[in-house]
């Protein structure tokens, strides 16, 4: 019954990629640790760039330096 | 002084029924470990159908397919 | 299927005590809701106190002060 | 390598404060426990106010008293 | 850059077992989602079974009954 | 009333220090975003090495190959 939570920034992540990032991670579980596929939870938050930092600086900032 | 988050699907609930929520947490930690209500935050989060998975697929594939 | 974490200062709360509040919020959940316990989660985690901060300070310093 | 998350009522908030915000964070950690800025993560999370509960009421509700 | 947080039971992980999940599930996001596996970060938190809850009941309740 | 959660990694930082980023933490939100520091929490995890994982190794992995 393991619980997931992946923050990832809010770049266009399709449905699709996002059922394969579930699925993946779910059977990942079960395969290394033998956790029931069932009561597996994972959740995805999608996160605006100008509220992710990292080295300081938002990826908003990041980006327009082209890093 | 508890923090309590909730993560549910974003399924429609009201102001109404999420003002019960917190305060039904709320009395709940007082009465069962006497902790301050004052000080008690309680933060929902209500997340997209797309983004919650559970048994490896997301809550929007199971419910196409009437689970 | 939600998902509920619940901060708390670590103060001895017995199992029992745990238990109750896992199973409050889950009927809580249920009752105003309509979620389906079976799939409800609940982790506590407990929290030393000098390591949990209110109003600038930590635990262990307010309660040094009578706070 | 910190990770922090911030959570804060959605009160507009601007990108500017953000930045500043993220940045104070990463230089404290820094600061304070000689933490690497370049892999020190913040994501900040703003939050409806009916979702947002403190002493057993959403601050939505503390705000219509005047509280 | 993603941050994930995995909460499971603590239950006996080895040190191996957590290895090849942080490295799978890192692979997993790069595949996917095109992320960055040097700015990936998951931590694991191994929560005590008096403390994780499923079903209303906690999981220390539910081996004892044989669920 | 903002709620801020800190994961580092458990390398010994004392209470003092701990103390120092609880009050360095409330300050900045109050003088950036106008936080009342009565009501800010902050809550420290420490996390075991094996349990960190960054560019798809655990922290315990890098430290001995001196990254």
């Amino acid at each position: 019954m393991p619980y997931v939570n992946i923050k990832i920034t809010k770049d266009g992540a399709s449905a699709g990629q996002k059922a394969q990032v579930i699925s993946g991670v779910t059977n990942l579980l079960r395969d290394i640790l033998g956790k029931n596929p069932q009561t597996t939870v994972v959740v995805i938050d999608e996160v605006d760039t100008d509220n992710w930092g990292i080295g300081g600086e938002t990826v908003t900032q990041r980006r327009k330096q082209g890093k």
